[in-house]
């Protein structure tokens, strides 16, 4: 038996989260920073039912939507400085992994005034950051229900910050949010969700509880991306199946944290473009190789979970993750120091080496 | 979709849970009340290892033994009455569900000296209560994880008090404090986790995070009791495997409440001894009959994720609920007052009345 978990969030799920918990935003304070991108918190309808809600309940509010993808520590203390400067008793966040991540760092720094960068990155804050409610858009993050922020530091790199503190008071699920992403941006949220369930299962730390949340996230999120992958439509029905899953996944990557995918994929990100999601799931099938090595029997029970044969599985991979980039031998040599020692290699069944990370780089980008 | 959930409690569950985690109790204050019946905490093991972890961690402690099955207002107050005397930092409850809702209703109390009675049931204290941490030694209160205390009432009501507040900041789950537990109380408790998960399952407010949990609790549950009805023998596994699905049964509970079942059988619990947990499934049959009728479908999906077929499932819940109460017309009819206006009726498929559970107490008990 290990039956473990900690997932403090309150989570309101379901077609209009925001206005049937409204008041619930008002346990956290009277004024705080809105943190968004720039456009698709309006497009999506987040934002006027969040405004609304602030303003049946007598919350000030002020907008910060400065927040681009992979959102640099820059940008996330100048919404700090916002926040401090208005009084915000707390930051609300919409959006998808982005602008959720950078309202988590916003509000240590906040809390934190004058604090060196590092100390962020260090988890070693002085005050208690603000409460924070999170609005998600998006279908794969998982942020709603995890304590990390990836936030890309002053040197270029992104990295996780993950700390009990940083867990949200409140996360809004309404999957009406998801309805109008573009279907790449579906795709790649999805593969960020699959990722999330895939690592976390496949992980030789893996308990029953993760478990049992990935056997609810993994069926669901094949059938979809396989269904997208062979070219079907999107629907709200599926926004919505994919949404509730990356939810479960959410919270298998709450209880495990991730394998070498996440960080492997943060220099396809970094230096090629490769968005979050599909630069993670570049690496599932190397890591189910690795699985089908070290753990067959979990690796069988992984695609038992998934529903899908090995070959429907990797098919559907190999559609979804197109196209990756070319890695010059020198680029991908220069990662050794960076492979070094990473955390995540508990999560890979085998363990891993930074040996063997720039192989796998050499074999799949050369 | 319907994703929703709040269980801000850290669970850590597992062999040498509290051994494992020990330095977390010194994250709750320097100094606690232990909260326990008189015998069974010391006998399972859970009462060594938790005073060696509060040792290693220098917290100093005080025990109150004096916890019943279904514990009075009058013993939690003389039990906080102890922790204020002492300056207890937090309570710390081991035990099955009697010793785990006291320590919930001795930290709040603890918090508030000199409330009236009424403000308990009323959930109207000022201060906020005192943290806890729970040991649980049997498998099926779900106290562990539910911001939920049944205490006995002066007037001698069993009543549930459920608050946020409430919830533990801790929860161990060893399952080998559940070793030695004997058969009838495996049964009664097994039978509290069934009723929990059913209950929940068949709430027409049930949603899709509580019947994920419900379908990791019932197939166990429903294989080990079936198998205790038929003779089998109670061995650690089995032990293990109810302790872990009474917790998904817990949270289960957490988000659905209960329905008719647990009030009920109150009554036969306060006026005929009937343990709590056979006490509660001695409605169930009622209770699935009900859902037939009004949701087949919801009802046959029960049955699919309990893995039995309804005969086998009416059959081992026909063992295992025997021996139950006569009662007499004139003090079931006199139930009818009681039984107006409970909450649990919006659990029940179809809804509920006072005249509809004095006929069934009048089918099942004259």
């Amino acid at each position: 038996m290990s039956f473990q978990c900690y997932m403090p969030v309150r989570v309101l799920g379901g077609e209009d989260a925001v206005a049937r918990n409204a008041k619930l935003l008002a346990g956290l304070g009277g004024s705080c920073l809105i943190v968004t991108g720039a456009r698709s918190a309006r497009l999506c309808g987040a934002w006027d039912d969040v405004t609304r809600a602030l303003e049946q309940n007598g919350i000030s509010y002020r907008a910060y939507q400065e927040i681009g993808e992979n959102p640099s520590y820059e940008s996330c203390e100048r919404g700090a400085a916002l926040a401090r400067e208005m009084g915000a008793a707390f930051i609300l966040g919409i959006g998808g992994g982005s602008p959720l991540d950078a309202a988590k760092a916003i509000a240590a720094l906040a809390a934190n005034p004058g604090m060196p960068w590092q100390d962020l990155f260090a988890l070693a804050w002085k005050n208690r950051p603000l409460p924070t409610a999170l609005v998600g858009t998006t279908s794969g993050t998982g942020s709603e229900v995890t304590p990390t922020a990836v936030i890309t530091d002053p040197t270029g790199r992104k990295r996780g910050v993950s700390h009990p503190d940083l867990y949200a008071a409140l996360s809004f699920a309404d999957p009406r949010y998801t309805y109008l992403l573009p279907r790449a941006v579906t795709v790649s949220t999805g593969l960020d969700a699959l990722s999330h369930a895939t690592e976390g299962f496949l992980s030789p730390l893996c308990g029953e509880t993760p478990a049992a949340y990935a056997r609810q996230a993994l069926p669901v999120l094949c059938r979809e991306l396989s269904a997208l992958a062979h070219g079907a439509e999107l629907t709200p029905r599926a926004h919505a199946a994919l949404y509730e899953a990356s939810l479960w996944a959410g919270l298998v990557l709450n209880e495990t944290g991730t394998a070498y995918p996440h960080p492997y994929g943060y220099v396809l990100t970094e230096e090629y473009g490769v968005p979050h999601g599909r630069a993670c799931a570049a690496f599932l099938p190397a890591l189910l190789e690795r699985a089908e090595k070290y753990t067959p029997e979990r690796a069988q029970a992984y695609l038992d979970a998934a529903g899908l044969s090995r070959e429907e599985w990797m098919s559907m991979l190999s559609v979804l993750n197109r196209p990756l980039p070319k890695i010059p031998a020198e680029r991908i040599d220069a990662l050794l120091p960076r492979f070094e020692n990473l955390k995540h290699y508990r999560n890979v069944p085998g363990g891993c080496s930074a040996q063997e990370g720039v192989r796998l780089f050499r074999a799949l980008f050369l």
